[in-house]
């Protein structure tokens, strides 16, 4: 059967799973379990941003009515955690030395939070302060501090190559230009704090519920920090307050000390993190300077590209490796680059740390390269959308570094963003303080980063006619509690509404790469798909005894299976499945996995192709500055995107709509400041400043190519979150179009643009 | 491979899984969870026997501070549920009439107990009373007040058969004896009550937690009688405080209250039964009154059996179909019976009702038999072990019922208790008021009762080598939560503390029939078995490419996959876990379903083999008279039996013990007290006494045949339940050799034995 001759569910806009009960309150966050016998927990923060610790007194805390137990460093096996083997420097709490402002020393649980709170200030921390370095062009020079004593010119990890002959690149090129682009930290500024709830069991098993979206990755780290196999340990997702691509991502120094505390005490153990300590500590997105040269011919085709780039790594790498190395292959993944150097380095400075977050390094490596390519074409009188047309990847293309272009319908986007936004219209034509610019990306669907990445997916068929689906995938606002039971109601027949799709339970849920770079659809999805077509191929044969039909003749199908071309010769599905369970005493289920045929990078050399299919974005903006104060509005926002085919176009618009509207705060406003010790100074949302659904702009239109991916599940491939990828570029280069300035650093404060204007002006 | 040849695990005695966190107190049975928000339920109950509900007035309830709903039967759809289709006769909550003292006609949902037990008195309830009957012989006869208008002679159900020709069987019998035995009704005595919470969310999801042996019975059940299909509802198992072979089988009116009390407040609703709730409702054990004449030829050989039977039946049904057709048929389980006649009623009374409970009606049926055939036995002046082996089922018999007799041990447990025991040297040879004395049993390994019986088994590998297995079936004591595990780590040569059992969870756990007729073992570790397999399968696969072998010469063994007859050409099994994750993108994941090979049959008329294989239980009892007092000493207790190979002989020990034991409380001094007005007189632990480990003979034995069953996982089968079926007539039997008195009527308490050892001296 062609799978796609005609889809009943695939395409069509059920609303979210979820929807209803977020709505009444109904759904239970990390926040609202309770446990019987439940401590509360609290963290014992560092106020330097780097010292020594010389000694841990807990016992008045210890002595303090209502507690119950303290933790500090040395209550673990002093295992380093974290992602890639080479770069793990986490530790479950800090035993020796802090290194920045906010790192956990201790805990306490006690009977209430109130005890927890108090009891922080009764424990003695001794600490012999070391010479600190907070901006990472400071932390890479010869006698800066060093923050890890193994990591010399405080490198947390790198990621250099070069492809082609970037000497004869640049020795052809007509034009180089080159210039240098900074950009700002951001956080996830999910509304759910990070919250556990942590037991160790008389069996010596580890449970953790958590709040996580990617829970077989913690479930791995908790394993690795306590030094025990991950058996041990039984993590439980709860419903996730956003997590927004890597704010809830790893194990956590929470984590950890709400396990060992109730060890301790024998009771669960709940820690709720305040929105203070959110926003102290890590994760964010990288902070980058971006020195960046591209050299192109006289029609503007590129001949090379050389980047060097340097993100400020905080006090610890978390997935840093990857996004060191995702900062110079996202420039690979738009436009044909035959030769390219990359040096990217990861410095550690004494503050808290990046790591992913939507987007994930993309926003930065198209800010600049978008920048600078409008550079180049206004310099050779070349239209905007023409220089990228000419350079723009096509179907087939692999490029240097062995990235390997599948579906791609890149100059198609390009040319309905053109045609929608009216570009030919308005360019050069715009009244005074008015501007249009435009922004393109490529995106990934997925990264191959390490082993263990295959999604997964069970589910067992029940005599209404329905399926439990469970998988390793995780909702975190994302969408995949509708998406991936849209996938199993298309295979069999069902509605989406048949099909329920459970919390991730590392005691039940089958072990699974989670929820980040935008892999649920396609990975979890194929995986999800292939376990439908388990259960159908059992319930075929059987269909086809009743029947007398052959197995491939038949048709599931609006609760029916029938024979193609004959749809008299049927059975109800809720008939056949009763058949199956009391006529042969068969249970139908299903079980998939998939894993993409993408072979894993060299993060460090460059080398392999990362994803396994691309997607392909092109935004365009209208902005009017208020030359009185610099403000800008964004009138119109098109995107025009080939993100495979929408298995359910409503919630792909509202994350397109989401990552687009996310990267509009950190193009104007947004930021996370911290003075020059270290110390967060907008630790709340009421000085935080994030972009929020009053800053849609107002009018905002997208467009899906709508081109099936050949690989993804009913033709899906990435489709959302690369929408904020262009968003920085288009928004600064609509400024320029408006002002007239190159803006190079982040955010564009309006009194930026004011004191630009007029200095120019 | 030979599964057989050389087992790891199998047959160790590997302690309970369970048991350090119940030890400890920190396994959450369902009175423990707590749910934010959480409200309090209590249920009214009819003050009256038999009466016609006119009005309910809930006004006044309502208006207490601190109500926040209450429901009556109207609330519900008026669907009756139950198990086989033609006895539903339950109701959520009664609607217009109550049929026993005790039945459920309102719920209240408050803040805290106090207030809805409160709220209970201010609930305004009109009856008009109705004549009511209180015993079962009462109940059939002309006249009688009827408890269902549409069924005559208060008949519930019946199973009727004859088989061969029994006017022939007796006009050929040498010697024809009959008697009348009469049982009492004992309850579950579990020592955790019924507990659930539940609640309604707004997408019309049913979650319902709570501690139920078979889960996915109550799914139905509560599915049928909302009106939802199974789908809305999600079932949720917590630890379960024992069950006893149908205690927590099926759907309660509180289950049905705190949804319906969850859907009118919005929050979920906790419904805790106190112990008095639960002595006083049902379920229990069928009371009979058994008519039993057997007839034999001159060497003692069975020629004819006729039977009529009447179980008190109580208000409702229950699984009672299942119940009447088993006392018959456990006559058909250990002896050959050429012709048999068996009429079986189960009779409405106003009082609460009887289901399964451990035995199944083996127990009563085994009682009479027992007891009739030693009065045969002394009257041909045949040894006891005699007439039984005479008459024994064999391997490979064919019962004129359709029973189908595979392996088989009973000759060999009648002679290896005869031996342990002593039998020859003490029968006959004991001090006056000792004596000696037996009971013999066929019983069952599940049952093939109505579809859906198929068990299910789903289970993750993951790559520390270890495994978390999920299945339906639920630990309710018995073991599987640790025998499961055992045969997963036979299969893939593991330890079973490296593979996790989880908890029953409707919207995870494969359907499967649950725990109940002692069918876990053999049809789920059949079934965990074959899911083992397909993961062993696709291990193997990997591993025979690494090894350059074949998959079939392949073992697994202590955490190695190695060649047969070569170990040093191996893999370490977590290498290769890990080699399918990271190089394979593989997820190993085994699913497996078993159903046993008997078809269903007939309950009413008897025809058909109603279990895959029979175990046997011969039980020898020693005990001593008080002869002031009348007080039995059971000074010593053998049991032999066939149960197939013992996949953990220490679990199967503890099952025999406690089977057996429970068993002396209903011979000697339990029951449960109802006057003449269906009023339970003893709703306590206080006054409801049972055998408790004080009561565990001074000696005690137990031998296994250690005959491996040809279908059962490893050669397993039934093996604990069975033990306490030969209980009832062992003691019988025994007192009978001690005082010479032929007791019929349960319990044979210290004044009953006194008086007729009186008027017979």
């Amino acid at each position: 059967m062609n799978e796609h001759e005609t889809l009943e569910v695939i395409g069509k806009p059920y609303p979210k799973k979820d929807a209803r009960i977020k709505v009444t309150g109904e759904c239970p966050f990390g926040g609202d379990i309770q446990v019987p016998g439940m401590l509360h927990g609290k963290m014992l923060r560092s106020p330097h941003a780097h010292a020594r610790i010389l000694s841990i007194d807990t016992s008045k805390a210890e002595k303090l009515k209502g507690v119950r137990a303290v933790v500090t460093g040395k209550d673990f096996p002093g295992i380093l955690y974290g992602n890639f083997m080479h770069t793990r420097d986490y530790l479950p709490l800090a035993i020796d030395r802090v290194r920045y402002m906010g790192e956990e020393v201790a805990a306490v649980a006690a009977d209430d939070e109130d005890t927890a709170w108090e009891a922080l200030n009764l424990i003695d921390v001794e600490y012999e302060p070391l010479p600190a370095v907070f901006h990472h062009e400071e932390a890479m020079k010869e006698g800066a501090p060093l923050i890890y004593d193994d990591k010399p010119g405080n490198i947390s990890c790198r990621s250099v190559w070069e492809f082609g002959d970037i000497e004869k690149g640049f020795s052809e090129s007509y034009l180089i230009k080159e210039d240098t682009y900074r950009t700002q930290p951001i956080k996830h500024g999910m509304l759910e704090t990070h919250t556990c709830i942590g037991f160790w069991d008389a069996n010596d098993k580890i449970t953790l519920e958590s709040c996580k979206q990617s829970p077989y990755v913690v479930w791995r780290q908790l394993a690795m920090g306590l030094g025990v196999p991950p058996h041990n340990v039984r993590m439980k997702q709860t419903f996730v307050g956003a997590g927004n691509s890597g704010g809830k991502q790893e194990a956590m120094p929470m984590d950890f000390a709400s396990v060992m505390l109730s060890r301790k005490t024998g009771r669960p153990v709940k820690i709720v993190h305040t929105m203070k300590e959110v926003l102290t500590i890590g994760h964010m997105r990288h902070p980058f300077k971006i020195d960046l040269k591209i050299g192109v011919d006289k029609e503007g085709i590129i001949k090379a590209v050389d980047c060097y780039a340097i993100a400020d790594g905080g006090a610890h790498t978390s997935i840093g490796q990857l996004s060191i190395y995702l900062l110079g292959a996202f420039f690979m993944a738009a436009y044909k680059i035959p030769n390219v150097r990359y040096q990217g380095y990861r410095i550690y400075t004494n503050k808290s740390w990046p790591g992913a977050l939507r987007g994930h390094c993309a926003p930065q490596s198209r800010f600049a390269f978008e920048g600078l390519l409008d550079d180049i074409a206004n310099e050779l009188g070349l239209d905007h959308f023409e220089i990228r047309k000419r350079n723009a990847i096509t179907p087939g293309y692999e490029g240097p570094n062995g990235f390997k272009i599948t579906s791609c319908g890149f100059k198609e986007a390009l040319d309905k963003a053109k045609e929608v936004s009216g570009w030919d219209k308005k360019k050069g034509k715009l009244p005074k303080y008015r501007g249009i610019g435009l922004g393109a990306a490529g995106f990934a669907t997925g990264a191959n980063i390490m082993g263990m990445s295959a999604c997964s997916a069970l589910l067992k068929v029940q005599e209404d006619a329905t399926v439990a689906l469970q998988s390793g995938a995780t909702d975190v606002g994302q969408g995949c509690d509708t998406v991936l039971p849209m996938i199993v109601a298309e295979v069999l027949g069902i509605e989406p509404d048949d099909v329920s799709f459970a919390l991730v339970d590392s005691d039940y849920t089958p072990i699974d790469g989670g929820t980040w770079g935008s892999r649920v659809t396609f990975y979890a999805g194929n995986a999800v798909k292939v376990a439908a077509l388990d259960a159908r191929k059992q319930l075929a044969q059987v269909a086809a005894e009743i029947l007398k039909a052959k197995e491939d003749d038949l048709v599931f199908k609006k609760k029916k299976v029938f024979l193609r071309g004959n749809s008299d010769k049927s059975i109800e599905l809720d008939r056949l499945i009763r058949h199956c369970q009391n006529r042969k005493g068969m249970t139908i289920m299903g079980r998939g996995y998939y894993n993409a045929p993408a072979e894993i990078p060299d993060h460090i050399t460059g080398k392999g192709n990362f994803t396994p299919t691309y997607s392909f974005y092109v935004q365009v903006c209208e902005v009017e500055v208020d030359p009185e104060t610099g403000q800008v509005e964004i009138l119109n926002m098109w995107t025009a995107h080939d993100g495979g085919r929408e298995i359910n176009p409503m919630l792909v618009r509202g994350q397109l709509l989401g990552a687009a509207l996310m990267h509009q705060g950190q193009a104007l406003f947004e930021g996370l400041i911290r003075d020059d010790k270290g110390r967060t100074l907008n630790p709340s949302f009421l000085d935080y400043k994030m972009a929020t659904s009053m800053d849609i702009p107002a009018r905002q239109e997208f467009y899906s190519m709508e081109m099936p991916d050949p690989e993804g599940p009913f033709g899906a491939k990435e489709a959302g979150e690369g929408s904020g990828t262009p968003t920085l570029a288009a928004i600064a280069n609509a400024l320029y179009d408006a002002v007239g300035v190159r803006f190079t650093e982040l955010p564009i404060i309006p009194e930026k643009i004011y004191r630009a204007m007029n200095k120019k002006g």
